[in-house]
């Protein structure tokens, strides 16, 4: 990391630095890793596409990075972005896969929406990729300014403390782990970066997975937070990190329980109320969670589970398909299947 | 509760039972409780007062109850204001202290806001007054609007899990309790209660504590995001719900690991490097910040903290007045008093 000159502008040195402590701190990526970034062309990934390749050459990492486009036919640009892709990979010789995904046209016939089936192709893609060429990691170009929408699309929706984590560096929803180095680094930051470095990219390039309300939270909502604080980006991502930290210790702490005092039965579970009882509310809310996991229980539903756990009479009640029965002691949870 | 008739419209039966049970789940009041209500003459107080008064007779609670209202100089209208009050309980043979307060002079005099020594003065009094004329509870009208501003506002100023908690139906941050019967009820359910039960009351009168972000978060914020999602102010109060929950669970078991693996020392603490290691990142940073009290910890520094853990290394460093020096397995937290 010690390859800038005097020169070199400090927003390009900061970025490279941000980017090789994102990896580092979540030990990324070892020697010889095979990394496939997705580009969209757009300013976020191109300029990411930059950064792995100075970090890997200045760093001697001997990383092995691909490059893959998928143009989802949503807008006409599609395939001319897919062709600037190309065009950068082929002059520098990285490997790249092109392919082309009727997004719109499975949507209908799937009757689901375009942002669903998109984002939906275009995972399924980058793992059927990577399993078949060996890559071991797929990189995406999300970054904080993603993050800080995301957390606030989840407070907006209605979400818990889990809700407010966001995007984190290293995901394992799919096969091939998903990894956001740019998840520290603003979008100006990034658009700086590509000025600077004079990197070619499409405009909008990005935004096909960009659904109406997080348009409308990027153009409406974000400009008006920032005007009461000019830093709310990283507020909101500073909440999420908070929020990740203690998140990962609450759902340990309740899995542990879980295990120490839910026993397993050939309907679904049982729990003595006298152990419930005992908990701090946190963690009943957390088993019992645990024990429906097939309904995202409300805060009513909780009052509801909290007063069986209370009162120690006998009673009934289901949620959903579940039927929670409490006799003396012993609490029944019947989970269909 | 039953002393609603066939006619009464479903918003003030809906508003008496959602306070009854916000009363309820909290323990309050027990009979014969004396509750001092904080009045400004705005919608929200004076029906609180009107509730307060319906609960009491209808459930036979015996509770005195009594009023006090503040002028506190700002508005020329504050004088009109506290006699509309004044003569409410003069009607209704309610205990009643009107006070005045030059708080713009004060402010002035001490160099400090307006807002802080409204907030000051405001509760100073209350407390004053409480303890004088033996009033167990202090009650205000915070309702859930306001329960979703504050718990924006400190979103958007930047907070952890614990900042996203808001207000508590019982407070105890005074000598008196300060209770908030109406953090359950919108303020559109107050504005259409004052309507249907004809209360009489004075426009703006509750503003007074109202900050210049606190306004643009009202007026300018709020309304945005209801057009995404129309329900915000429940997703917020649902959060803040969620959140103490869960914030209080984490404090209980940091205070518990606290005491068991910090030890005091005459100039600070001190605490096994080995220890802390062994303990999940979320009280690892609970345990710094309890022992460093006089500093809110940021991100940085909880990096910088866990750093320390980590390495093994012998280190110092400070951390504004507190020095925290780390030899072999033994971390010493110097804080300056």
């Amino acid at each position: 990391m010690s390859q800038h000159s005097k020169t070199t502008p400090k927003v390009i040195k900061q970025l490279h630095r941000t980017v090789n402590k994102t990896l580092k701190d979540a030990d990324l990526f070892p020697k010889e890793a095979r990394v496939l970034i997705a580009c969209s062309g757009g300013p976020d990934s191109m300029v990411l596409l930059d950064v792995l390749q100075y970090l890997n050459y200045h760093r001697k990492a001997q990383w092995t990075i691909g490059v893959t486009t998928i143009d989802h036919c949503i807008r006409s640009e599609g395939a001319s972005e897919l062709q600037l892709v190309e065009n950068y990979c082929k002059e520098r010789n990285i490997p790249f896969w092109g392919i082309k995904r009727d997004v719109p046209a499975i949507a209908r016939a799937r009757k689901e929406s375009v942002e669903t089936i998109g984002r939906y192709e275009r995972y399924a893609w980058f793992n059927q990729l990577a399993e078949r060429e060996g890559y071991d990691y797929i990189v995406t170009a999300h970054h904080k300014d993603d993050q800080a929408e995301t957390i606030l699309a989840h407070i907006l929706r209605g979400t818990g403390v889990k809700g407010l984590t966001g995007m984190i560096v290293v995901s394992h929803d799919y096969m091939v782990p998903v990894v956001r180095p740019l998840l520290e680094v603003t979008k100006s930051e990034i658009l700086e970066y590509a000025q600077l470095q004079r990197i070619v990219y499409c405009i909008d390039g990005s935004n096909e997975d960009v659904q109406y309300n997080r348009n409308r939270i990027r153009h409406e909502v974000i400009p008006v937070l920032q005007t009461i604080n000019p830093n709310v980006v990283d507020a909101l991502c500073r909440l999420g990190n908070i929020a990740h930290v203690d998140e990962a210790y609450i759902y340990g702490e309740s899995r542990r329980l879980f295990s120490q005092l839910v026993m397993l039965t050939p309907y679904g579970y049982t729990v003595s109320r006298r152990a419930m009882r005992a908990l701090p509310l946190a963690m009943q809310r957390r088993l019992w969670q645990l024990m429906i996991t097939s309904v995202s229980l409300s805060l009513l539903h909780q009052e509801q589970l909290e007063h069986i756990v209370k009162s120690g009479e006998p009673k009934t009640f289901t949620i959903q398909k579940v039927t929670i029965n409490a006799q003396y002691d012993t609490i029944h949870v019947y989970c269909e299947h």
